[in-house]
């Protein structure tokens, strides 16, 4: 199958490059990067059987893939996107601007829309929730990180039918999360040793995504961490219905058969170091006996799972191919 | 003064002595530890001034130390404080064993007392507690790293008069927290782009402190991180009668002529980095105004103001001499 | 085909099984730890596809696989290589045992030989070696992880017919090079910010494989780098005869078709980052022109091209399967 | 003593306005920065005893300091410092501008020299060589990084009398050796498990300071190293007449009574760890003894005695203060 990919150099964009020349299904027919176009490809990627140049985005319609990435800056792929779908490609944008078919919902956290006449023909959620489907859309919303790794651990509760409560989300991320614009915070040598939070509690974008899994507010605090990559999310529910044993089983009945997903038994924690690289995710959940407070845990790689991964997950569903193909579980 | 060391060569210890040579006015006239007793001190410090090999812990009470610092594993240093006390040492305990003056909240979590008849002669508190004297104590117990941090955001706000209500504490800390002994999961190339819980939610041994000072729940959830060092706090309290112009408002004032406390302003968050080897703290607080959440967030260096540097600061102020003397606030 | 592991917790073990785990041709149907022998292995792997439980390597032989490899100390498998190839398995051997076909050579560096009477069933050479050959061997020992990295430099010069003469090899390694055994100076907080040479110059083993690939006197010194994998050489040549032009030709020649190893363009220079995780190499090469210095750089990851992707590249050769399967390289 | 800091807010101005702030026989009475004029000096530094905001450089000449601080990019401190020495200032340059007397030396590799006039008013040395004198200079040029880990190492060798021949010299830095500017390739996220050659060997600038001390051929190959701060130098030495023992031996009678360099007895390597933050040096070698070629080792903080350290070192020296007045040497 022929696809393509838009933002190649972004650091999702190269983690999806370098995935889809692995996979076994999927030719890579067009590596589109502005600051890239016209230059080579083996640049930035030594795989086999790419490209031999970057082009330009606005160049992609014209290169006859049947499904294109996109790994955009948010609200910069909308007339890309209706280009590409009027041209009868199917489109997974890694992006935010499809990951609300609620348009009001997207606007309160990221202002007006750049392609509201777009949304119908979107479709968006989790791959690894066994009951989304993308069907007859031609645009996919690709799901946030940190919201991935949320609803990894509170979807399946919420679809055993707990009753949400207000949670608090504490969000540790490697750097990459914060993109590939120069910044002197992010620099190297301002980032050994540090652990910094960043964005204000429930201010942070994420937390619309969030919301929308669960249904009652979520306090969401992300955090900066010394390394390259990695998300780990560590969620409160103070007062929570539910015992461990309950949201173990849960977890098991929901990601029965899906190869990325493991619950662990009880005492092992998630660790980001153990999903680096991969497409897997690691859900643990303790409870303190005295007050009754839930804790979660979840781990992925933001730019596994919680980006250029999950994308191509999608893709595998979407085409109806083995949910694994070309994805790392270990 | 005369000062000495009991287990200077784990990390609370190393950066004790550290700090002690570099003091104006004391002498380090002896440095302890079991396993290197008899070895040059100079094959752990460069500092001139010490002495010239490494004693047995139990050769301290002949040492004729005026102060005697103790950086040992909880419940090992009781005999040896007993001894030293009849010698007529103070002591400055780093450990567990005096950080409780009500025996039964120490034995809740660390089991039976090691010495409870010397537990009249001592007293705990924080170094930047402007509230507390050591006054007349033989034994001083210096209080935990996490419970530390705890103590420097939430402390100000009880004393102020605030009711508390149940609190979730996410901490992060540097791998030296786990302390020095051997362990697969602590080696360099398990720890790298690692962040894991530990524990579980509340069963933390320092939950206990953190809930002396609050006086209610306080859920406690710690976290290792891929740096050698620095503790970040993030602090969420639902349904707090606070909002974050009168918590900083408070903590200006407990802190007022502080050297090593900075409140930061509205927007810039604590950094593990800025507090890097050094005694100082750094505050914030915010709130998620749609459900009125506070959070508070905090760092420190574990080693120092968590450890090390917080002891030298109640060493200071037990002998009446200004607050940072061989103390490092940047 | 039917293949098994021995030493497979073990860092490199660890990565072998990954590897063979995605493997499209091969099934693993044993994996061994003494250590862990009985316990699930699904406590380390998450791959789909491995057998259920630890066995220990002695029960190998009785496993049925037609190639075994073995990551396990020196010394330690050549009773099982025996027993192995009596039952018929070819053995990849990732230790030192088999690196070298001159007894005497590898007595020098390891002392007495655990197995002189199957040397002879042996063969050992570098993957990326298109002149080499496992052919009719029992035995293929794997290079190690400097060696590697030296050969992929310097073979093809030495293969183009250059005098060698003296040279300095400077490598940089990541900790996981030091192995998994618990060492105090290896913990992470330890290791943090360090760079430390160990061994002295010449007196690491694996002067012995460099000495052999170069036929002229190599000082070598490694040094540990704060980081989990990868490994970087600069090879200082005083006197060369060569140019940077010749240097990058030959290369270019040795290396066509060869998808692992990349010859970068004059004023890039090789990045451990850029080939973490993976079975490529690359290589750069500049001279100081005012004295005639040739210098020559390579970056690999210890654990891929320098343990277990280039035992893996050995198998695709040994099979007549596509060079780059089951690896990546980017 | 009154003095100043011009570039406050680079890593090598900031390191040196908190040495300073701690040191007990001056006063900072002014902190210049050409970007944050007007801006307090808080936002950047804790220290007690600071003026409260940023100044342009430009204002020191009317700030009374006796002696300033220059930490400014090369050559965009002559004219100013043409200014502080009319104004009865004596200057400490950290940058390149004063690091040679010779005139043609330094524009080899720095192209025209800004102030050539002031050359005769200047002296340049190393803080650690006890045959160096800043007299009645006005200017004292503080040497680079690297040449300083250099000397420490080869200048007590020359000042012995040994016959110099070609070096090779390996050096590892941290990455705030490249400075604050923004860059790239050395964002956090691209410098996580990467260790990168960068320049050419022989071309590094430092180069012209390492062979003026050294008298003979230097071939300098630098490298940028997964870390914050710290420098390792490994020079090998082909065809040294001087033994390991020989070498010792000068060292220990060259740094008699320094408290900052420590001569490692046999088979103990320099770590960078054991200098992070301090301005001491360590020092170790070792000989091949099959080729005859002398390893030596050393490391220093790049920050520490590679820049701010050295430059307060010399402040002590000129003012004929203890040596480590001020200065961390563990």
């Amino acid at each position: 199958m022929r696809v393509a990919v838009a933002g190649a150099t972004g650091y999702s964009g190269r983690e999806l490059v370098r995935i889809l020349a692995r996979h076994p299904r999927v030719e890579v027919v067009a590596v589109a990067s502005r600051g890239e176009a016209g230059r080579p490809v083996a640049s930035y990627f030594r795989s086999p059987g790419l490209p031999e140049r970057f082009v330009e985005p606005g160049d992609l319609p014209r290169a006859g893939a049947e499904v294109v990435f996109l790994a955009l800056p948010n609200k910069e792929g909308a007339a890309l996107t209706a280009e590409l779908v009027a041209a009868g490609s199917r489109v997974i944008d890694l992006g935010a601007d499809f990951r609300f078919r609620d348009r009001a919902r997207y606007e309160a956290y990221y202002g007006p829309h750049p392609a509201p006449d777009l949304l119908p023909l979107s479709v968006n959620g989790y791959a690894d929730d066994p009951g989304f489907a993308a069907g007859e859309a031609r645009i996919l919303g690709n799901p946030g990180c940190y919201p991935t790794a949320f609803f990894l651990a509170m979807g399946p509760l919420v679809r055993s039918g707990v009753r949400p409560g207000l949670v608090l989300v504490d969000g540790k991320s490697g750097v990459s999360g914060a993109g590939r614009a120069l910044r002197a915070d992010l620099m190297a040598a301002e980032m050994d040793a540090n652990v910094v939070a960043y964005s204000t509690p429930g201010g942070h974008r994420h937390t619309a995504e969030m919301e929308g899994t669960w249904g009652a507010p979520v306090v969401f605090q992300p955090h900066l961490m010394p390394m390259d990559r990695g998300i780990e999310l560590t969620i409160y529910w103070p007062g929570a219905e539910a015992d461990p044993d309950r949201v173990r089983r849960e977890w098991t009945a929901f990601y029965a058969g899906n190869p990325f997903v493991a619950v662990l038994p009880e005492g092992v924690m998630p660790s980001t170091r153990r999903v680096y690289g991969t497409n897997a995710a690691e859900l643990a959940v303790a409870r303190d006996g005295r007050n009754g407070t839930l804790v979660c845990y979840v781990t992925i790689d933001n730019l596994g799972k919680g980006a250029a991964g999950q994308a191509v997950q999608h893709l595998n569903r979407w085409m109806g191919w083995p949910a694994d193909l070309g994805l790392r579980v270990d």
